[in-house]
């Protein structure tokens, strides 16, 4: 067995509504659906980003779901193109996000780090970081 | 500024080693690289799974990396096809993993929940939970 793609990437939040703001309008996912307090689910491609309060999923109950939730600063990848770059660099200043760190790697590829409103690490990088073409 | 994919998904663990086998040989990811005791990287798909030690990441220091890190059950859902539901079932449980629960979505799709040797749930779901075709 071996699953052809990750479906659902995850982060955990405190502020779900600055969090739904700013995955929709800054990071550009597509809002799929929401339970206030508890979660903010986005599409991403042909994945999910999916955003929960871990207050609440550490206390769900199997078999109905299963517990999860952590505390500090999760990292999430975006991909971006190389000819994307400089447009991500305005947007993010655009909308007043600070960039925490650009950074060309040896083997080619550029990321560009920066955090969302819960301070967890975000990325945009191009495939070249690991190795792939697009 | 849209991203096409997510292009990094992570979780953190505190036994490096046990998550290199485990993600290898249960999950069936593509091993890419480690550093042993911070990191271990799998390619999946058109994306990557890194997992990393968090004692280690916290203190990363910028500008060459960004801190990141979390304590506590994160989650991340693989991709599997409707075919592959028994397989997955019967290789799980063929590893001695417990199934914590399989779902059958009102909407459509199976889910089957199961923990890496961490703790972290993991899922393996087909792309009709997010009705999605394929």
């Amino acid at each position: 067995m071996k699953p052809s793609r990750v479906l659902e990437t995850c982060l955990y939040v405190d502020d779900l509504e600055a969090a739904e703001e700013f995955y929709r309008d800054v990071i550009g996912l597509t809002f799929y659906a929401k339970v206030p307090g508890r979660h903010v689910f986005f599409r991403c491609g042909d994945g999910m980003v999916l955003l929960f309060n871990p207050d609440v999923t550490r206390q769900s109950t199997p078999p109905l779901f299963s517990p999860h939730g952590t505390v500090g600063d999760g990292h999430v990848a975006f991909h971006m193109t190389p000819d994307e770059i400089d447009g991500w660099r305005d947007h993010l200043e655009g909308h007043g996000i600070e960039i925490e760190q650009e950074f060309t790697w040896p083997g080619g590829g550029v990321s560009i780090y920066f955090r969302d409103p819960d301070g967890n690490s975000l990325e945009v990088a191009t495939p070249q970081v690991w190795e792939m073409e697009k």
